[in-house]
């Protein structure tokens, strides 16, 4: 059965010649099925449901659809690839989706990078989904698209690369706190990176309560006044410490937490780790290289280690959440992904892992961890009382 | 395993909950092969791609993935219902092309009816895809757009209501010619109807030799310099009988073959049929309700008689063709759907039953017969030569 499976990615996909595919849930079909799933029968289901619109949750895949929609032009570290080059990723992701979630997602890797046109299509799309995934677009246009369709459209927006990402690092936080014994209100945290992922764990680690929030990016610690900026990042600037400036190294300065999500591979020097408060957190979230290895980290006096990669323990990934939570979105049919949501799902991945069960080496569960899904369900319900 | 099933159309959709789901190609998926699927090693097969944009037939399910794209303006013979109402009927379609041609069919139902928003949608969505079958939209705007994608994207564009409905047709009256011995190029067909459906099965008769073409619509005979026409009729016009006037009634007189794709139930009458020459063919193919019943076809003097309704023998439907069409063009890599193209597929179609298969009440071949699908590769190789 698992013959076809080899050691190379390329020969990997080749021998799997594409990831996914569209299966029917009938597997015979006869000819009086064929009689009630298309002409003339089916005639009566498109009637029900077009004079009861709500009757296509039910009556139809709908429900359970979710389009991943990219533009290729920011995809894991490689940057603008392109439509084709970014199809691998999404139907890898597609195919967590199905294994973990449950949830039919649907690649759409569109020709277009201009704003409104992606815009544009995801609406046209829309009958079709129950949810909409916005995937590996650069930064702030991505931020841009999924605020004009959260607006919009009538089915959920969710935006992976950051609110996925904000709630496995916000979990991973949380608990990393209960093993170095500091509360999320005093501390120190210092973010690099002010793309969509830096936006989104900004947002929610201020909506968990972490007053010292210090964001800093390719151009320094970001500020209200500050030049080369736009609308997201000024909003950063409104919750972040107004008087703080100075280099990263300057920054880390009594530093409690690193995330960096900076997409810049050794950005973290030993000096910078040495500079901070008593047992350091490290967050190193860039893919697929993180802006330091955890064997320096821990040389360098971290407590800590996680990164977003697969080739280390540890690991805080987005694909941790993003199937539980999108079943929990479509099954409970959460329209608005709020900070709220996020909150919620964040504490429900933390408290997964029992306090007996943490470890500087695991801080948050595994992806296959079979709590997971009934845990962030549970949680989410909070959400729309 | 089929005590879900359900007589009752909406029951039965109610039980299944949606007909199809997206399913990863591996069962199983281990930490190892995450690392492949997914991040960091799915970022090689994405450098590799997009440096060579033509590994993406290879390395993704591109190739075997198709659109049905539809805006729900004429879904069956229920008009404009819209896209949720379409849905069901595109799910159905989306069966059948993974029972009998093993293809990917993804559902696009768009919440938009503009010509141009439709293209550019189409357009946008490219990239996903090795094919879009176009579907259920009003004519003459499908021709439309029809042609401009065809003529703006790298892939085939496949207009099923038109086409595939051609292909099934012509095959039906060369096996019915045949059982009645006589020749394409000396009988009259008189096609009902100059929809996609009559414009497609038109040309295409044109295309095989049948040298006696009329067409009638709601307003009468198509000729040049009729009004209430469009430039689709005009082509119509320029290959049909230029002389020919009068009534349906009129037209059938002397007639061999009627095929009927007018959407009007009960539109033939006894005494038209009564009119036409010896051995008269009928082809009854609006759905759900044909034109004339089988029995009163019968009763009325037809000597063969289909509908496209899998409520009666001798089924004359698109069904029969879509998915091992697909299939073959997939398979070739064939760019263009020409006229050759889906004569070569007639052809096949009609060759798959032997002559002592043939009979009155069967001039076609079952959907499930399974020497379809060699059949209509083997004959559309010819096409690309």
């Amino acid at each position: 059965m698992r013959i076809y499976l080899a050691k190379d990615p390329i020969a990997f996909h080749k021998k799997l010649g594409g990831k996914i595919f569209v299966q029917s849930k009938l597997d015979k079909i006869t000819q009086k099925d064929i009689k009630l799933i298309y002409t003339p029968g089916v005639a009566k289901v498109c009637k029900e449901i077009s004079k009861n619109p709500k009757l296509k949750y039910t009556l139809t895949s709908k429900s359970n659809n979710v389009a991943i929609v990219t533009d290729g032009t920011r995809v894991l570290g490689l940057g603008n690839i392109g439509p084709d080059g970014a199809l691998p990723v999404m139907e890898g992701k597609a195919m967590l989706y199905r294994k973990y979630g449950n949830v039919s997602a649907y690649p759409i890797c569109l020709s277009t990078t201009n704003k409104k046109e992606i815009i544009d299509t995801v609406i046209a799309i829309e009958p079709v989904f129950g949810a909409i995934n916005i995937e590996d677009i650069e930064s702030p246009k991505v931020l841009e698209i999924a605020q004009e369709l959260d607006s919009r459209l009538n089915i959920p927006v969710f935006h992976d690369d950051g609110q996925g990402t904000a709630m496995v690092a916000l979990a991973a936080v949380i608990n990393s706190l209960k093993l170095v014994e500091k509360n999320i209100s005093e501390i120190k945290t210092v973010i690099v990176g002010s793309g969509s992922a830096g936006y989104w764990i900004t947002k929610l680690f201020a909506h968990a309560g972490c007053k010292k929030l210090v964001v800093v990016d390719s151009k320094g610690v970001i500020y209200q006044k500050r030049k080369n900026t736009n609308k997201f990042k000024k909003e950063i600037a409104g919750i972040t410490r107004p008087k703080e400036r100075g280099s990263l190294h300057e920054c880390l300065i009594d530093a409690d937490v690193f995330v960096g999500v900076s997409g810049i591979k050794n950005l973290l020097k030993k000096e910078m780790i040495q500079g901070m408060k008593k047992n350091p957190i490290i967050l190193a979230l860039t893919n697929p290289d993180p802006e330091i290895t955890p064997q320096l980290a821990k040389q360098s006096g971290a407590k800590i280690v996680a990164t977003g990669s697969y080739n280390y323990k540890n690991q805080v990934n987005n694909a941790l959440v993003f199937p539980y939570f999108m079943r929990a979105i479509l099954d409970l049919r959460i329209r608005n992904i709020t900070l709220d949501v996020l909150y919620n799902s964040s504490i429900a991945i933390a408290e997964t892992l029992s306090r007996k069960e943490l470890s500087p080496d695991r801080i948050i569960p595994d992806i296959s961890d079979k709590r997971l899904q009934s845990r962030v369900r549970k949680s989410l319900k909070k959400s729309i009382k």
